[in-house]
C-alpha cells in the first residue's frame, strides 16, 4: 500500500569535496545551501526564490571538550530522496506522506585529531528540517554542551505570534508584535505564571509563528526533543536574527551527550499559504516510528470530568480537609471536611451516569487522592502517594459501577511537579491503576520541579516525561500531560501520550480569560508539536451565573466551543462544562457527543493567524465530516467549500452557529441549529459572530 | 521483661518560666545547662565538672520565613527520665538499655506571632543528645534552611582524629592533629577522591573522635538523619569552636521543613575511657524504633564474593568488553570480549562450590550485569540496568546451582551515583531479585550524583537511601549501601539496611594502602553510625604475589585481618580475599568460618583511638565467645581478661597470633594458632605484632 521511492545519490568520495552543497524540495519550492564559510558551517533557505533564512551558522559549544563549532573541513555528503507513507496509531490523516531530499554533510575537525560530526538537513516540500549528529567514534564518547549556536536570520522584521522564553511554563498568553518590538514588549508579556522561570534576554519560545511583510508564514520548532533539553530561542530584534538558547540543568549544563547521539531536529515550516502550516506533517515525519510492539490499548478518548467545577470559584474543591498542612502519613478520614469536596463517591457517580447516557469514553476525576490541602507552592517532596483515595472516593465501588454502565474513570495524577515523588512511586501507581481498571491517566506538573533545581524543559525532565510514556506503555496506560514541555511530535514514537497542555488552556479562561484570538494562534504554535488536550466545550460562558462570587467569563461564543473540538486536534477530546448546563444545552451538545476524535483525513479550508481558521476532517473509519470554524473577536463571513465530500452523493449537514446577536460577551449563548442536505459542490458563506464559530456535522443523507 | 521507669516532671507553667534550666545524667557525671541568653538559646556541657561543651549557641537560620536564632522566650520546659531496655533485630548487644534524663525547651519568638520550636536534649551516662523540633502551628508549616546553627565550643585544643568536610566522600585517610592544626593540615588532608567536594573553609566531617589534654574523650555526631541534609562541621580552629555546616543541595538550600518536623540529633558521646566511647549506644537509642511490621527475613551474613580480584591489577575485570563506550540499548553480545571478566559462570560456580563448602551463606558477585565498560567519571544518567546478565552469566542457572548448594548469591547494585536512574529502575530491580532468589543486595553510589547538583550528603539524597531501604523492605531484601552517606544509627529504624561502607575500606590497601592505624581509628570514627561493610580477611597482604603488575600491599598482619571480624563490628562480614587464598592457610581461615556475626554481648576490653582496641563479644544464642585485638604501626601487648566468661566454668580457647617476627611490612603472614584452657579468671598477656592483630575463639570445653 505504501509508495515508495528511494534515491540514494552518495557524492562519489573524492579529494576536494565541495565545501558549498545545495538541495531543493521534491516541489522545487525550496532551496537549501550548506556551506562552510572559514571553517564554520552555514545554511540558507529559500522558499520560491525568496530568502527565508539568510545565511546562518551551525554548531555545538562544548564545555569538557573542544567545541563543535569552526575548523571543519567536508569529509563526505550524502544525498538521499525519500518519498514514502506511513499511519499513524490515531492522527489527522489515516496516511501520512514522507517525502524529502536529505544532504547529510560529514563535518571533520583536523586541529581535534579528525573528530567529526554529522548535519542532515531533510528539505519537504512544506519545509526545512536538520539536526547535529554525534557518531561513535575512537575520541569521542561522552561530552557536555555549555549552549548550542545554530542561528535563525530571518529575511526581515517579520509579525510574530510570540510567548517569551521560560525554563518552566508555556502557560503565556500571546503576543504579536513584529520582531523588533519584542524587547520593548517583553516585560509585559512575562505575566505571572505559577513557577516561572523567564529568560531574561530578549527571547520567545517555539513553536514559533511568522509572518513576512510579503505573505511568507514561517514556524521555527523541534521535532523529536529526546535526552536533550528543550529548545528557546534568543532574538537579536535589530538583525532579526534567532539563535538557540538550550534550558539549563541545576548546574548550568546545557545536554549531556554519548555518542552515538543526535539533537532533535531544527524544523523550519514554510509557506505562502497559512492553510498549509496547518496542515504539515513535517514535525511528525522528523520523528521517529514507535518501537511499541503493542499498540492495541492506545485508542481515541472522549471523556468528561470532576474537573471544571474546580475553576468555578467557590463551587468545589480538590481537597478534602480544612487543614493546610498535611502529611501523607496523617489520616486523612481525621480532617475536618470542608463541604466542597469535589470527587465524592455521589458526585461521580452523576458524572459516570452522565457520560453512560451520552456515549462518553471516560470521566476525569481530580480530587481523589490525598494530598491536596497543600500541594501547591510548597515545593514539597512527598505531595501525592497516587494511591489512597479521600475517605468519600471508593475505588474499588467506583470502578464496578463505571464498569457497570461501560465506562472507564480516568486516572489523575498531579506530581505538582515532584517528579523524584512520582518516579519513585511510579510502579505502584500503575499497578494501581492496573489493578483498579484505569487505562488512562493525565498528569499534572504545577510547581518548581524536583529534583531542585531542574526545569520542565531541562533534559532531566525530557527523560523523565519519556520515562513515564515508556513505563505507562509496559502497564498498557495512556498518557495526557499537563505542564510538561511542550510537544514535538514524540506522539509519533510514543503513541500512548497521547495528548499535552502545556499552552494557556480553557482554565485560564476561569482565570482572567483568553483572549478572543487566543484559540486562532494555538494550531499555529503549541499545535504544531502535537495534539492538545484543551479541554473545549464549556456551555456556560459566564461563570456569575453559579452565584458563587465570580465575575469571570469565557472569551467565546458556545458555538465556538463547539468548532474547537476541530480546530484543536486531539484524540483526546474532553466535555469540560459540568453536566447540568450540557442539560440545558442538549440539542448543542448534540455535535459534541457526535463529533469524531480520530480522523481519516482533514482539509484546513481557510486559515490566518490570529484571526481565523476553518478545518473540515473525515471521521476515521466513517462516512462522516466534521467542520470547524473560529474567528477572533471580530466577525467574518467564512467560506466553506464543501469539495472534499465524494462527488455525486447527497449529505446531510447539521449546522451549529452563531446567532446574529451573538458575540463572546454578549448573548454568547446564541446559536442557531440548522440541517441543510449538501454535495461535494456546496460553497457554505456562514456568518461568525465576534468571538464566536461555527461547527457542523455532515452524514450520508440516507442515514438521516 | 522490660524495665520501664518513666517520670514526668511538667513544670507549672508560670508567668516567669526559668530562662535557664540544667539537667543531669542518670549517673549524675554529667551536667547540662540550658540557658537562654538575650534571647539566643545556649547551652553547656559538663563531664565530672569539668567542662566539654562551654556555653555555645544554637539557632536555625531560614530563608523565606523569619529565622529561629533569638528573640526567643522560654514558654515551657519539660522533663522526663526514661529507663528502659529495647532489642535489635541484630546487634553487638541482645538487649540495649536506654536511660536518659530530658529537658524539652519550648521557645517561642514573640516578635513573629508567637511562632515557637521546641529544643529537646536527653542526657545519657555516656553524653548529651539535642535536636530541634518545629511543632505542628499555625503560621509555621514550611520553610527552608539557610543554615544550622549549633556550635560546639569546646573546651581545649584537643587531639582530633578527623576527615575534611566534603559533601560527596567519606573516603578520606584520617589526619591526627590538635585542632588548632587542622586548617594548616586541611589541603593536605584533602587527598584526591573520585568525585569529591571538599568544603572550602576549615571543617572536619563527623563522626568527630577528639580527646582533650586531661584525658576526655569526646565524639561528636548525629542520629537519625532522615529528610534533612547531612551535619558537617565548621572549624573555628583558634577558639575551638565546632559549628554545624549542612550540606546544600543543588541551588544551595540547606532543608526543607515541613511541620511537624524535627531534626536529627546532635550527639556529644563523652567518657574518660575510650572504651566506653566504643561501647556507646547513645546514637542508636536516639533512633526510632522500626515500623517494619516483618523482620524476620533481616538474617547475619556471612559471605565470600567476586571481588577482591578486580582490586587486583590485571587479574579480572568487572566489564566484559573491550569497548569503552557502551549503552543498555547494545547488544552486550556483540562486544568483544576482554577475555579477564570476573563474573563468569564458571568463575561464580567455583565461589559457590567454596562458600558451600565452608558454610557461609552467600556469595557477592560484582560485574554480573551490563554496562561496566564506561561505568565510571562520565555523569552518565542510564548507566545500569540491574537485570540483565553478561552473555557468560546465567542467572537462572547460577541461582538454581546456589540453590542446591544451599548458598544465595548476593546482588550488586552499582549505581554509578545516578540515583536517578536507579529510582527509575528500582522496583524492576528489585522484582528481579525476587524472581531469581537474591535476599540481599550491595549498593554502590561511586561517581558524582545525579540529580545533577546534589550531593551524596544532600537531604534529596538522604532520602533516596531510605526510600531505597523501605522500598527494598517490601520485597523482603536485605540493603548493604556503599558510598552513601555515612550512617547515623538508622539501622535501628531500617534494620534491613544492615550495613554500610562509607569510609576508607579494604579497597583501599589495593589503591596506596591504609595507615596501620587505621582499624584503630574507624570504630571511634565511622562505625560510630553503624555497622561497617569493612570487608577484612585478605590473606595475600603482597599483591606482587599475582606477578599482574601490581606492587600494592594491605598494611596489616594476616592475624590482623582476623581480629576485625571481631573488632569492626557487622552483621555483615565478608571474607574478602580469593578461595584460592584461604585454601592455602586453612587454619588461620577456620577462624572466619567459626566467628559469629550477631552477638548477645560486647566487652570492650581495651581501646585508644589511633593505637590499639580489643574487644571480646559473644555470640548470640550461643555458648561462644570471640576476641579480636589489633595495634597501630607499634607492636604491643595486650591485657585480656576473660572475666566476661561465666564463673566455674572451663574453656577452650583458640588463639590466632601474630609470629614474633611478623608485622604489616615484613612476614606479614607468620601467625601461630595455640589452643589453651582458659577459664573466668584468666587474664591473658597476648604479644602483637607492628601493625598486627589477634583473634581467640572460645568454646566450652566440653564441646571439644
Amino acid at each position: 500500500m505504501n509508495f515508495k521511492r528511494l534515491t540514494l545519490l552518495l557524492l562519489a568520495l573524492c579529494p576536494f569535496l565541495l565545501a558549498a552543497q545545495t538541495i531543493t524540495s521534491p516541489d522545487k519550492n525550496f532551496s537549501m545551501k550548506f556551506e562552510l564559510v572559514n571553517g564554520v558551517p552555514t545554511y540558507q533557505l529559500t522558499y520560491k526564490n525568496k530568502p527565508v533564512i539568510k545565511q546562518s551558522t551551525l554548531g555545538i559549544e562544548a564545555k569538557n571538550v573542544p567545541s563543535f563549532t569552526d575548523g571543519f573541513t567536508v569529509t563526505n555528503t550524502a544525498q538521499v530522496s525519500v518519498n514514502d507513507t506511513w499511519e499513524p496509531v490515531m492522527g489527522e490523516q489515516k496516511t501520512i506522506r514522507n517525502n524529502y531530499n536529505e544532504l547529510a554533510v560529514t563535518l571533520t575537525q583536523a586541529k581535534n585529531n579528525n573528530r567529526y560530526i554529522v548535519i542532515r538537513f531533510r528539505l519537504f516540500n512544506d519545509g526545512l528540517g536538520f539536526r547535529y549528529e554525534f557518531p561513535k567514534q575512537d575520541g569521542l564518547s561522552y561530552f557536555i554542551i555549555k549552549e548550542e549556536h545554530t542561528q535563525f536570520k530571518l529575511a526581515g522584521d517579520h509579525k510574530i505570534f510570540w510567548i517569551p522564553g521560560d525554563y518552566d511554563t508555556n502557560e503565556y498568553a500571546y503576543t504579536t508584535s513584529k520582531i523588533s518590538e519584542i524587547p520593548g514588549l517583553q516585560k509585559k508579556a512575562t505575566i505571572e505564571i505559577n513557577a516561572q522561570r523567564p529568560i531574561e534576554n530578549p527571547s520567545v519560545q517555539t513553536p514559533s509563528m511568522m509572518k513576512s511583510q510579503d505573505g511568507i508564514y514561517i514556524n521555527i520548532h523541534e521535532a523529536g526533543l529526546i535526552n536533550y533539553p528543550a529548545l528557546q530561542l534568543n532574538v537579536d530584534a535589530t538583525g532579526f536574527v534567532f539563535s538557540s538558547h538550550l534550558t539549563p540543568d541545576a548546574v548550568g549544563n546545557k545536554g549531556y551527550i554519548q555518542t552515538p547521539q543526535s539533537s532533535p531536529w531544527r524544523t523550519i515550516v514554510v509557506s505562502d499559504k497559512a492553510t498549509d502550516i496547518l496542515a504539515s506533517k513535517l514535525i511528525l515525519n522528523l520523528n521517529e516510528p514507535t518501537k511499541y510492539k503493542d499498540v492495541s490499548f492506545i485508542k481515541p478518548v472522549k471523556y468528561i470530568g470532576v474537573w471544571w467545577e474546580y475553576f468555578v470559584a467557590g463551587r468545589s474543591t480538590w481537597a478534602y480537609g480544612k487543614e493546610n498542612n498535611v502529611k501523607l502519613t496523617d489520616d486523612f478520614s481525621k480532617l475536618t471536611p470542608n463541604g466542597k469536596h469535589g470527587a465524592t463517591n455521589e458526585r461521580v457517580k452523576e458524572y459516570i451516569d452522565f457520560a453512560a447516557k451520552h456515549g462518553f469514553d471516560a470521566v476525569l476525576v481530580e480530587g481523589w487522592n490525598i494530598g491536596w490541602e497543600d500541594w501547591i507552592g510548597n515545593w514539597k517532596e512527598e505531595v501525592f502517594d497516587f494511591v489512597t483515595p479521600y475517605p468519600d472516593f471508593d475505588v474499588e465501588m467506583l470502578h464496578k459501577y463505571a464498569e457497570s454502565k461501560g465506562v472507564k474513570i480516568m486516572m489523575h495524577h498531579e506530581t505538582s511537579a515532584s517528579a523524584t515523588n512520582y518516579e519513585r512511586r511510579l510502579d505502584r501507581a500503575f499497578q494501581f491503576m492496573k489493578d483498579n481498571g484505569y487505562n488512562a491517566v493525565k498528569s499534572g506538573y504545577v510547581g518548581t520541579i524536583i529534583p531542585r533545581g531542574e526545569h520542565h524543559d531541562s533534559q532531566w525532565m525530557v527523560n523523565h516525561y519519556i520515562h513515564v510514556a515508556e513505563r505507562a506503555a509496559d502497564y498498557g496506560i495512556m498518557v495526557n500531560s499537563h505542564e510538561a514541555v511542550r510537544p514535538t511530535g514524540l506522539n509519533r514514537t510514543y503513541p500512548n501520550w497521547i495528548a499535552q497542555e502545556s499552552a494557556r488552556g480553557t482554565e485560564f479562561e476561569a482565570m482572567g480569560g483568553l483572549a478572543p484570538e487566543h484559540g486562532t494562534i494555538l494550531p499555529f504554535t503549541r499545535l504544531m508539536g502535537g495534539p492538545m488536550d484543551y479541554t473545549p466545550g464549556i456551555f456556560q460562558t459566564d461563570l456569575s451565573y453559579y452565584g458563587t462570587g465570580s465575575n469571570q467569563r469565557v472569551n467565546t461564543t458556545l458555538a465556538k466551543q463547539l468548532a474547537y473540538y476541530v480546530t484543536m486536534y486531539s484524540p483526546l477530546q474532553m466535555a469540560a462544562d459540568l453536566p447540568d448546563n450540557y442539560n440545558r444545552f442538549l440539542d448543542a451538545f448534540q455535535f459534541i457527543k457526535d463529533v469524531a476524535v480520530d480522523w481519516d483525513d482533514t482539509y484546513v479550508l481557510e486559515a490566518e493567524p490570529g484571526d481565523y481558521i476553518t478545518i473540515a476532517r473525515k471521521a476515521k473509519g466513517k462516512e462522516e465530516w466534521f467542520v470547524g470554524s473560529i474567528t477572533d473577536e471580530n466577525k467574518r463571513t467564512a467560506k466553506v467549500n464543501l469539495d472534499f465530500l465524494p462527488k455525486g452523493k447527497k449529505y446531510t449537514a447539521t449546522i451549529y452557529a452563531d446567532a446574529k446577536d451573538a458575540s463572546f460577551d454578549k448573548n454568547p449563548q446564541h446559536y442557531e441549529i440548522k440541517t441543510i442536505t449538501v454535495t461535494s459542490k456546496t460553497k457554505l458563506d456562514q456568518f461568525i459572530a465576534p468571538g464566536g464559530g461555527f461547527a457542523i456535522s455532515i452524514k450520508e443523507a440516507a442515514k438521516k
